[in-house]
């Protein structure tokens, strides 16, 4: 059956919100364990009780089942409160336990207090297990043609690849890595994943704001499901000349097709997108005047929903 | 002292947050009265004890002290609805007790269910009184200078103004009548208010989004502080030719004057625009790259919060 544009947003802004109903919102966050770091009396993620269970009697962390809360109490700046997680982590893939940490990328994200100051980093494939804040880059890169049609270049993933594969993509997207800045991040991902040159991209590249939303991982996110992911992605979009063609400049994506608006709107309502980028496309379509209040009855809650405020403090 | 981008947010977006506050978000909204229909069972805004006090006894509303809620209770349908609140509204207004009402528009704002239906329809210059959403269009009218720079029409909106007078504005803005799309709505504004062709605005103006937030009125909105005011405004882009000059079609608006992006930053830190205005501003610079994640250390809580998810039904 044919995919409406909110049921796209429901697939990944998954989490409750209060204001809709609240019993269901409660008895959610009521299940699962605030991460918190010791003298910081806020939550940083939502960890699920068969993740916390780990920790318990484990040394520099502490399990409160009464709040629920799994706090870092080791440590007493970001440098050693990154090495007990590092450790805790290693430790953690070392039993086997959890699908999502056979992934191990050697990539470190970034875990930020209230005053934005970084709390501690943690391997980028164990943050859904402590339930926190990711950060990403997602460029749509576009041609306007001789008619002044608009047109968008849209990857598709190697069948190959272990999440989503053969889905669409957007033409760029990525993580953001601890230390990078979100430009920066997008440069390096352009040239890796597109064949776009630095000097391109830092002439033409143009900010647009923020797609943001809380996922609760299902059976295609790969891994255990059930854990939480919320995430901030940096939008970014591209006109590019007609001329520059993108090129995959690695094996994950395997081709990329000169999609019209047309085509990308019927994709979408197939499903074939991976579901954030999804996402990302209807932002681009409100943001460019395709997609209106005249012809979208949820407009005005799609609007919200790519954009929510997230509950633990970021960047 | 300089307002920051996030000050001039936080003044319209006034209302608290349950993720961030959950007792300041509780206490609230147990002082407020739910506004109701019967057999609608779900709030449609929130009315202030003062204010629904005067609905004591009165024919066709029920008031109930323990949820509390203020319910209409007469009518059947959208017009037996309308009919009853109108009347209503006439004899608050004969007693002289709210300010809010001197200001009688004899145009008429919608209130929608959750299905998407009318269920009532308000004067306009009563629905803070009833704290429900109300719907406007904003236009934000530049130019592209052959040196690429790009520039704003802001209008100064005229000194005998009975709110924000004298103070910076969009190039238009105005509610949304009941019955009227946002785009009609746009049309008709921009003829009233600065002398665009309908032609021209159908052929260039361009939906981007919603800017949508929660205001608590104060004393520069006029009338009584306090009461409640969800509001949602679409957003539309008009790039103009360099030859077209908006010129103020009423007397509302004193002149326009084509600003630079610095002029408007620096005006915007001197809290020189009207409130709201200051927020549809930020969302222009932030969707057109001219603010950044790079230099505003807000930026993902000013993107979420200029798209605050309303806890009432929307159209």
């Amino acid at each position: 059956m044919a995919k409406s544009n909110l049921d796209l947003v429901n697939e990944c802004d998954s989490f409750p919100y209060y204001q809709s109903d609240p019993q269901l919102y409660l008895t959610s966050i009521s299940t699962y364990y605030q991460l918190r770091v010791e003298s910081h009396d806020y939550p940083l993620g939502y960890v699920l009780p068969s993740v916390a269970e780990i920790f318990r009697g484990l040394p520099n962390w502490t399990l409160d089942d009464d709040e629920p809360t799994l706090t870092l109490t080791g440590g007493q700046n970001e440098e050693e409160r990154s090495a007990i997680v590092a450790q805790t982590c290693l430790a953690m893939k070392a039993t086997g336990h959890f699908k999502v940490l056979e992934k191990w990328r050697n990539e470190l994200y970034p875990v930020y207090g209230t005053n934005r100051e970084l709390l501690f980093n943690v391997e980028r494939c164990a943050s859904p297990l402590f339930g926190i804040v990711s950060y990403g880059i997602h460029l749509t890169a576009y041609v306007r043609t001789k008619e002044g049609e608009l047109k968008i270049w849209i990857p598709r993933r190697a069948k190959t690849k272990q999440t989503y594969g053969g889905m669409l993509d957007n033409a760029v997207a990525g993580g953001i890595a601890s230390g990078e800045s979100p430009f920066e991040s997008l440069v390096r991902e352009c040239a890796e994943e597109a064949s776009l040159s630095g000097e391109l991209v830092r002439e033409r590249a143009k900010a647009c704001g923020t797609v943001t939303y809380f996922y609760i991982r299902d059976q295609n996110a790969g891994g255990e499901t059930g854990l939480l992911q919320p995430e901030c992605q940096y939008i970014y979009d591209l006109e590019l000349p007609e001329d520059v063609v993108p090129k995959p400049g690695d094996d994950e994506v395997e081709e990329f097709y000169l999609m019209d608006v047309n085509e990308v709107q019927e994709a979408l309502k197939k499903a074939e997108f991976k579901p954030n980028c999804a996402l990302v496309q209807l932002d681009f379509f409100i943001r460019h005047g395709i997609l209106t209040s005249e012809e979208e009855r949820d407009y005005i809650e799609i609007v919200s929903r790519l954009h929510r405020r997230l509950e633990f403090p970021t960047l």
